[in-house]
């Protein structure tokens, strides 16, 4: 059975206006990479709902699983609740056990749980709860969405939460080796060793280090004797390399 | 006028699977943000043929301007200059001024020109080549698509060379106020500012130090004298404020 399919949503112009780096797409890439889930696509929208609902649209149909993230606090510019309940035409309300988790929380902290803190109990129909430990306010899935803070902790508490409940595809085996040559020069042997294994996965990535150009090599694949043939043959042919 | 709209499209594998961590999106929002030209989606997609081709077409289609980076190499995962003459419908050849820029570097730096090198001189009919300062391959723009390099000195050098031949917008101009309250203690004053001024982006990006919640509140627009005033007001509601 093929590995299920992800997506990610970034929703944020702090991130687009560049004024943030995102840390969130790279902390799930490697989650997802691990729990044999692959990761095939991330977009990155702005604060607007429509252009929040239509990725949502487009995403959660072409992949098995969509993680967003951003856009979930108390702020008049959190809201990605409203454009996941319009993506899904379902209705959006404050949940009574949303309610209580941050009526929890902001009595043990002693801070008012007032209006804008209350919007974040605002969850579309029919979605289950995320758990936040870090700051109560939960995220929550509605179909294969799930949605999460943009906050980095949070995100990754939510996230390991999360991950466990869904089911785990063959984590991809992985082997690398970095030759000191350039990659114009190393080319034509990795296109032949591609050809020679289709089933594998066959990555260059090019680096300069103090002048000196190199490339590591990805090999990744669901067999572990087949990558390890194709890196023995690899590693073969440029004894210089290591590993 | 209203600014030049721009997308971005990422295409790399490694990014997806969590290997490497993405340094030009953030590079080029922040470029973007101070050109004037307001980047309003970013894909991330893989080493795939179709994937690329697809994201291409909606984002040219939708964008004034779209930038990709990477997949531009010597090596056989290196697609991108392929996808982007099929989403084009046009043919892809080599072409002799980037034959030339190549015969030239590699004759000074003393290494062949080989088949897998002169990949890199295959560029769209109909396409204007984008300089390479740093290792001669060039990039190219197709439309209003630019094609650059996935190893960020060279995606900079690109960027470097080609941003000052584009439109350039209004600069949007910002200011930031940080608080030393939680995000839900300021939010209903936020949100009846973003209504009293409502041509402003009125952004609020929590975060916590040590221990204590404080929020940055960037305000930006394309007229000073309405940022200012806004921040006055937003100022004298939170004395405790530093800019």
């Amino acid at each position: 059975m093929p590995n299920p399919t992800a997506a990610m949503l970034v929703i944020g112009d702090e991130i687009l206006s560049g004024r943030t780096r995102d840390a969130n797409m790279h902390y799930l890439a490697g989650e997802l990479s691990q729990a044999g889930i692959n990761l095939t696509e991330v977009r990155i929208v702005s604060d607007q709902h429509d252009r929040i609902v239509s990725a949502l649209n487009a995403l959660r149909k072409s992949h098995d699983h969509v993680f967003t993230s951003g856009g979930i606090g108390p702020t008049h510019d959190d809201i990605t609740a409203d454009a996941v309940a319009d993506a899904f035409g379902v209705t959006l309300g404050i949940r009574e056990d949303a309610r209580a988790l941050l009526t929890e929380h902001y009595a043990r902290t002693g801070l008012e749980l007032n209006a804008a803190r209350l919007r974040m109990a605002r969850i579309p129909d029919g979605a289950c709860l995320i758990e936040n430990p870090v700051s109560a306010a939960p995220g929550f899935s509605l179909g294969n969405v799930y949605v999460m803070a943009g906050v980095p902790a949070v995100f990754q508490a939510m996230v390991a939460e999360l991950l466990p409940q869904l089911e785990r595809g063959a984590a991809l085996y992985s082997q690398n080796l970095t030759i000191p040559r350039g990659e114009g020069e190393i080319a034509a042997d990795l296109q032949a060793l591609a050809q020679s294994f289709p089933q594998l996965s066959i990555g260059c990535y090019p680096f300069e280090r103090n002048g000196a150009y190199g490339a590591t090599v990805v090999i990744r694949g669901e067999e572990k004797a087949q990558v390890d043939a194709a890196m023995v043959r690899l590693a073969g042919l440029f004894p210089e390399a290591v590993a």
